[in-house]
């Protein structure tokens, strides 16, 4: 075992610091302003615009894409990945977008990477590699605990030849299509029931539906915890009636939608922590200075024995999640998210509330100002909370581990110390 | 003992109860609707207008304040309130700005009433009994720890005549001053320092400011959790620069500051617990419905162990902590706000945490539709977070009691278990 | 609603409180040193016997027994002896043995009083009630989950005569009988089942078995956290092979096991949580001594955030949850038991952990004098993290509440509020 | 970063497992039967001593100890101690004894290999190396904070010749002293204060006290939450009253006590916090096998969701806490301890907090049984609560790591992920 990162991923962390302390920290008001001076828009702000040119020029692009996907290349391992992403965590709103490693583009890219024909690649994966064009995933339903893939209610119909020469009619509702709002969000990826009577985990098909298709309706925006995240396209309902799109959009095989749905949410999860540890950290400096600045009843605040506490128990948990999330993204990279399953779930649970509890004494420190949003804590912990639901809800995973966990011989993994 | 309600508290709460529920709750979306159309507006919208029509009709209005409170009558004692005002908390919108009872213009009515001359009460307390105007509470200042009074930084001065002939001059920043967004506000309660190196809790006075003095500036809004709060006048930043009001203006005597906002803070903790209370059970009655409807993974989500232990252990914090208020109530009625520090404290400091982790499972149960305002369960959870800061943060009362209950020999009540 | 205790309630408990505090807390030295001298013993000691000469000259006898309970009378309803309860618990070795008050005698003492048949009571009730004899509750048994009554292995066949002439032959084995390796313990109330196919809560009968019946082996002593409680009367191991009772030791209708343990447990449950919150107030005392008296880092610990914060949150639980109590006691007062169910299984889920959370702390503060026998946390905090377990874990409750909690309409008490 | 452990820690994690499944396992209810048997005694018992020839000839023998320290070799680095030392966590009342690796010996013999002369090592290393005899370490006192080391009450005067020639007198009182009931317990580790009046820091120094020296009086056992760990010498108090040492019995330095107890605290937390890992997989087994065999209301407790929950909760802190002690184990091999400070008071706070929650949620599984001695559950919950305590309590470690934490700007370690 060493705990030392190599090289390279030295100098990816070293320049990602870089740029984001001297580029995207400072532009953070820039962004509120722009937000602030267009009520009404679901756009990429000009701010972004700027930083990805800033992004692109020092070789901090499209870095979550594992090297050699498809020859895309250009990508680190999870492994080497994990502390960049991190550093992105630090400005949410700005560093994922800034660096074309923000949700839920990254994971729709990895599925066009990996399932995607050579056409559909060309028409959807280069452009958003490029960030000309923006993507949604279309999973969650109002209506049904989405969780439980069994409960899909969309429905994809063929209608016409069976060799690929037809068409896809989608009918169903989805929300929470995060990123939809946006106009330059050009597809949708939409999972439905090709074949409802099929096997359970066959039932579902996933497909490439462009947002501008006759029977699209992007219904309205939805907020999380009163955040409507408008700077980076929303979160959409959308509603499809007998969307019609050619044959050649399935993605993947037919009934390999729940498949490719494991697949995506793999790495999507750990990418999710990574970033959340990253908040972490951007909030126990904010905890730190204020810590530090403010008096009351006699000396700073870091001198009373409740917040040297508080902040102990930060610096705990954030340690020991680290090597958790590190340690997953080891794994994937050697024996693959599969054999992962373990460690993902086990991030998945943990990192999320951790850093929310840490988000929730921070507020508390920052009194009322932690409420508002002269400080970026309130949108983290808006962030934080709805990752505990995002990708499903802590509960499915602890129930699907604590399962895994109670077979009668757990199985484990050659070699790893687990 | 007797844990039986009397029948005036039994009629009033059925009054209560009949009027929420046939009117409160239908108007909810009618009031959704009401705010989407109107983006700019920060005032009262009709249909709290009409709903506090029907509530005066059947009486249900102004209940908060005590009987005999001055001659000003037909207000309810703390314990007879506790039920009503829990009742209010179902739907914390609407119902306690229905019944004239919503915060802050409680408090502040209260300090007209207990504190304000002749003068004051008919200038500003007839027409806020009468939800003609409404006001708002300056006390938190951005610059400083403003649980710590001695930290203070507003001054004011007096310009002129001994005898309350000359005029006090108000300099200085504060806000989250609630309600102050709404131009109907028309007053504003401003603490200061009026002698900033007299004894630490006589260096304060209280003062009474029309919003629209000269000098006086409403900086901005601030969100709490996303939340603008624009239904009930949001929450402000406020300059005062040389801003300058009669001497008559001052409310209590020159020095009084600390005490009066000691003495507005008791019943403004206990209402605030009260309504929590309320907004726990409306998010249960919505966590039963849910748990019920919803299927996953072969059968209702009340059929689940870890389901059934939320529901479990939210009813048991809510009985528990109802009876510590209704305690506290009863304790402020019969020996005073003054000797029921302790159980003031100790609602103060278990309520609103206990109905944060209620509401975050029964987000947690609805999934994104919990954190979306589909729901009330996201903005009661934005509520409730801001309670653990509202009124001091939880800390400055878990130290105050702390202290109170190390010492050697704590102080008991006469004839009461404690 | 009142919260003020009754004269004859503060009565008894100034009564209790002057007893503990002059005769039983000074006792406990004596009693600790009997123990030692004597290594092989499990009867009651003679300290113990002084004390109750004592508590029954000042009227401090037999106070668990509800009045009027057939003819036996001198009881105090649940509400007026829940302070004295309280007050035992402050010295859990000594108080409720001095005043005959302690378990499981209480509870068997109750059983024989509800169901017994006047011979029954002759026999066994009347030395109990003048603490003659002891007696133990055989319910739990190591091979099954003993909360699951359908599961009791126990077996218990009627041999003759089928009005009453012939008798009951009991195989099986109980453990953790609380009381029987005690000598003087001469009855054992035993569950078994006497019609295995019969429905799920009519299997099960209640039998009186003499310690002394042949086929009686008292297996072995099991301890509680490293404690044998030797002092009480241990905790046994109990093997009933072939043992023989004449018919009439049937204690109630056959069939009626099931609902004798329901209505043994109810008040068992009530009492355990009176005393877990005297003994948190004994510990609180002992906490408060120890952070005025030692010095850490500059100062008495009384002065840290962190002790004080431990401190009031001590306080408030105690306060919340003795009046969750209070409150359950006057509803089995008013409307009984069954009744009183959500509250009872409230207090049963809530009191233990709570007690225990504190007794941790104490012990913390304590540092490794704490855990020794030194003073009395250390074998408190076992008792309490027992009561997590005895008459059912936690999660039976929580999932048994939580089941009627989510009923689409939950049953609500007329005129009460809950 | 690579987290696969080298080809000898897992030969060495191979053979420990081998060793404590076919040998240890099965030796435990050996030892109890001894222990059962021996009621007085306070030795090794024989399984002991058997279990060690069978150690010393697999080559798992004082794998503790560093390699190079002093020329003793043998020993493996941290790193790849930590398996081994997490698989005798397994077994905590025989493994580590029958591995020579047992507290508090490994410490003694730690600090005897770095600070002792050559003629102390002769004298005690090499018996102790080779189990022939055993040590305690003395400075928990009775009347003091211990964990303020400028309390320390025990007076150590020198009294004669100034280069060596003359003695030292001991004066105080010590408790807690693991392992000193033993009779061969020959070498008592002594902390008291030469110079009181010294810098803060330099006022200690740490002496070699043979346990039969004149003054010395092992005063009495005491016991860890009803333990009295009899079996591997017990907890003591000792009384030195006017106790001679020759001069050249002091360890290190005049005035280095404090250091080289910081020196020891170092490698014993990181041992302590590794077996306590083991002893939480050994629970989890235990949790798994009861959760599949017991059945209670319709199925095994291993379909329950709370009871998955349980599991997955466990080994989600499990997988974290084990890479976070890992790569303190790393640190210490590479920086040194001084330098992975956070980490070694990282785990000294989160390890056995978390172990004693997994251990009390396994007890709550196996209900009364869980409690008993038929299970190690119970007395393993009783060794990680001892923990918290241990080397100090939890709370100076989180102020401490607070305040580090809290400094301005924080110390980094260059070339490593923090």
């Amino acid at each position: 075992m060493d705990f030392r990162p190599d090289e390279m991923t030295r100098a990816f962390a070293d320049e990602a610091r870089t740029f984001i302390d001297e580029h995207v920290l400072p532009a953070e008001p820039v962004l509120a302003a722009q937000v602030a001076a267009t009520p009404g828009e679901w756009t990429v702000r000009p701010v972004v615009r700027a930083l990805q040119e800033t992004a692109r020029e020092r070789g901090l692009w499209n870095l979550f894409l594992p090297p050699g996907e498809h020859g895309l290349g250009g990508g680190l391992s999870n492994l080497r990945y994990a502390p960049v992403a991190e550093l992105t965590g630090r400005s949410p709103r700005l560093a994922p977008a800034a660096m074309n490693c923000a949700a839920p583009d990254t994971g729709n890219m990895e599925l066009l990477a990996h399932f995607g024909t050579p056409e559909q690649r060309e028409t959807w994966l280069e452009p958003l590699l490029d960030a000309r064009i923006r993507s949604a995933f279309c999973m969650t339903e109002p209506g049904t605990a989405s969780s439980d893939a069994s409960q899909i209610g969309t429905r994809i119909h063929r209608d016409g030849g069976a060799n690929g020469t037809g068409e896809f009619v989608v009918n169903g509702r989805k929300w929470f299509a995060t990123g939809a709002m946006n106009p330059d969000c050009r597809l949708l990826i939409v999972m439905g029931k090709t074949d409802p009577s099929g096997p359970r985990h066959r039932q579902q098909s996933m497909l490439l539906v462009p947002r501008d298709t006759p029977g699209v309706t992007v219904v309205r925006p939805l907020t999380v915890l009163g955040y409507d995240d408008r700077d980076h396209g929303g979160h959409a309902e959308i509603l499809f009636e007998d969307v019609r799109v050619p044959a050649a959009n399935l993605l993947g095989e037919l009934g390999a939608g729940f498949a490719i749905a494991q697949a995506r949410l793999g790495p999507g999860r750990i990418h999710h922590c990574m970033r959340a540890l990253g908040m972490a950290e951007r909030a126990l400096d904010l905890f730190r200075d204020r810590a530090n600045d403010r008096i009351a009843f006699g000396g700073p605040l870091a001198d009373k024995g409740v917040v040297r506490a508080w902040a102990a128990e930060s610096r705990v948990e954030i340690e020991a999640l680290r090597l958790l999330v590190l340690k997953t993204a080891w794994l994937m990279d050697t024996v693959g998210a599969r054999k992962a399953m373990t460690e993902i779930q086990s991030i998945k649970i943990a990192v999320p509330r951790a850093v929310q509890r840490l988000l929730d004494r921070a507020i508390q420190l920052f009194g009322a100002a932690g409420l508002s949003d002269d400080h970026p804590l309130a949108e983290m912990f808006a962030a934080a909370r709805a990752m505990r639901l995002a990708d499903g809800p802590d509960e499915v995973h602890l129930s699907a581990l604590g399962k895994a966990e109670l077979r009668p011989a757990p199985t484990t993994l050659e070699g790893v110390v687990r």
